[in-house]
């Protein structure tokens, strides 16, 4: 949640002018995206979001992100594009770093959701899987089910991050490898629509943004992502229904899942928080105190794999 | 650099409804001020900058704030003036903070600025001096003089910031004490014109901005800290003939110093560099390391401090 990166204003020009888009009138760094430099660039030609790739934003993936990202704003989807320059290229050079212009889209990011508004976000993401049913990309998840043994390992003793964790995380996994299913439909999902990474204004959604985490996986893990980061409380002890069923029902209006599908949502639910649990507490443990990122608490997502593990865990994707 | 404080969107919808600005269109929190928290907004009506104040501006001053920014801007000055609501108020409040929405100027701030800028620059910089001239609002300047030799005190042992800095420091103290200049002509001062400070597009000056050091002092004070901040090689050890005329070409279409001004110019300017050198060595010394705010370098300013106390210094300030 900072700008790393300064862009000098000669380069800038030079940048913008590899595009239709006028000249530059404003460019403003901005305080979005954890891993990137953003700015919010003004032209003659409109609003832009200029993005400077760093260190985890991996550059060979970058044509992947252009072309997903182009797939779904082609089908209708309210994603970021990337721009292309006149000679058809979205990925520039400038400052040093691999970047990107990227369409500006309005709304804000909720911290308070509603249910109406659960309810828009669960038909968008439903509608974002739609339009990824036929669409031929692929990228290895490697935030998925098959690499959560090591990043566990990477953090080292998890009881330095909350009691008796090492013993609850090796449980887990155990569980997780023995009924982890196969076979439920797949594609690229999005794998992070926290309500951070949606943009509204009232009710209606105006942006799904921050795709890089996209990857190959199951649908219904990405259902569930969105269930446990728009329906829970901050501390993650207690599922709102009305705004999980919403959340659902919208979901619902736009795909029909499978049985094996919904039978497999609490345990493709324990595997979610697992995933924020390990990956947070990794980032805790190995991210400095005096750091510009702000660590972020992993025990909401503890208190929601216990949730997810109740006998009654089923009952929370219901959608009456 | 940073933004401290989070807007919740019912909040700012309430904020935003009190003036004619029409609804919420986005809100995003920039890397800009490095006190305030401050937000990029854009409703139906327009761009605005949304400024929450942080500790370091006291609420007792934001009205002076507020009727130094409105009256320069009625005086035709590219300044970001706060707007008033419907009742004609300016200061808000909004998550527990003052806060203003303040116009949106275009423009961006150099890092390299060219003689050309510079002269436009110190233009933009007279002609905000001839419209303070007969405003009457006065401010103490505690970044001013008569306050240097208490900032250097609570800086602790200067030696443990650079090698010798507390003789230095104590010997020109000495020296300005007894050699600052009284009579010269006065009035509200920007006391803080760096180039970041400055929004231009190409050679034209878009914006005076960040006026939050703004105190009462010699006109020709606020003249010798533009010069130190825009003339001047990074490490501050060359002063470049090129900008430092233009600056003063530029300074002069606007205003005809007096003698007794021209002559105080590089005793004035050694007190600039002194005022720069102990702030950013106070805080050199009392910014945790870890903290958000980056900690600027003090040796630049005692290498102006070195160049400005050579017996010919004032030939930096001819603009022949």
């Amino acid at each position: 949640m900072a700008v790393y990166t300064h862009v000098e204003p000669d380069d800038l020009a030079a940048l913008v002018s590899r595009y239709d888009i006028g000249t530059v009138l404003s460019c403003k760094g901005i305080a979005e995206g954890v891993e990137n430099s953003n700015f919010l660039l003004e032209t003659t030609g409109g609003r832009f979001i200029l993005t400077l790739y760093e260190k985890r934003v991996s550059e060979k993936d970058l044509p992947f992100f252009v072309d997903l990202l182009t797939h779904l704003a082609d089908s209708g989807c309210p994603v970021p594009a990337m721009l292309r320059d006149r000679e058809g290229a979205a990925i520039q050079r400038i400052s040093g770093r691999a970047a990107c212009v990227i369409q500006f889209l309005p709304g804000i990011s909720l911290t308070h959701p509603t249910p109406a508004q659960c309810e828009a976000a669960g038909a968008a993401l439903g509608a974002m899987h739609r339009a990824l049913e036929g669409y031929g990309g692929t990228r290895e998840n490697s935030m998925g089910h098959r690499h959560w043994r090591s990043v566990a390992q990477a953090t080292g003793d998890l009881d330095q991050v909350l009691p008796d964790l090492q013993a609850i995380v090796d449980a887990e996994l155990a569980h997780l490898d023995a009924h982890w299913p196969s076979g439920l439909p797949a594609h690229v999902i999005h794998a992070d629509l926290f309500p951070d990474n949606v943009l509204m204004l009232g009710d209606r959604v105006t942006g799904l943004i921050d795709f890089y985490f996209a990857a190959s996986d199951f649908r219904a893990y990405d259902l569930v992502i969105t269930h446990a980061s728009w329906a829970f409380s901050v501390d993650g002890r207690h599922c709102d229904p009305a705004r999980a069923q919403a959340l659902m029902r919208g979901y619902a209006s736009e795909i029909t899942l499978t049985a094996a599908e919904a039978a497999a949502l609490p345990l493709l639910a324990r595997g979610a928080s697992l995933r924020f649990l390990l990956t947070r507490a990794h980032d805790w443990v190995h991210t400095p105190a005096d750091a510009l990122v702000t660590r972020k608490d992993p025990s909401p997502f503890l208190a929601r794999l216990q949730r997810y593990s109740a006998a009654d865990a089923a009952g929370l994707f219901a959608f009456a």
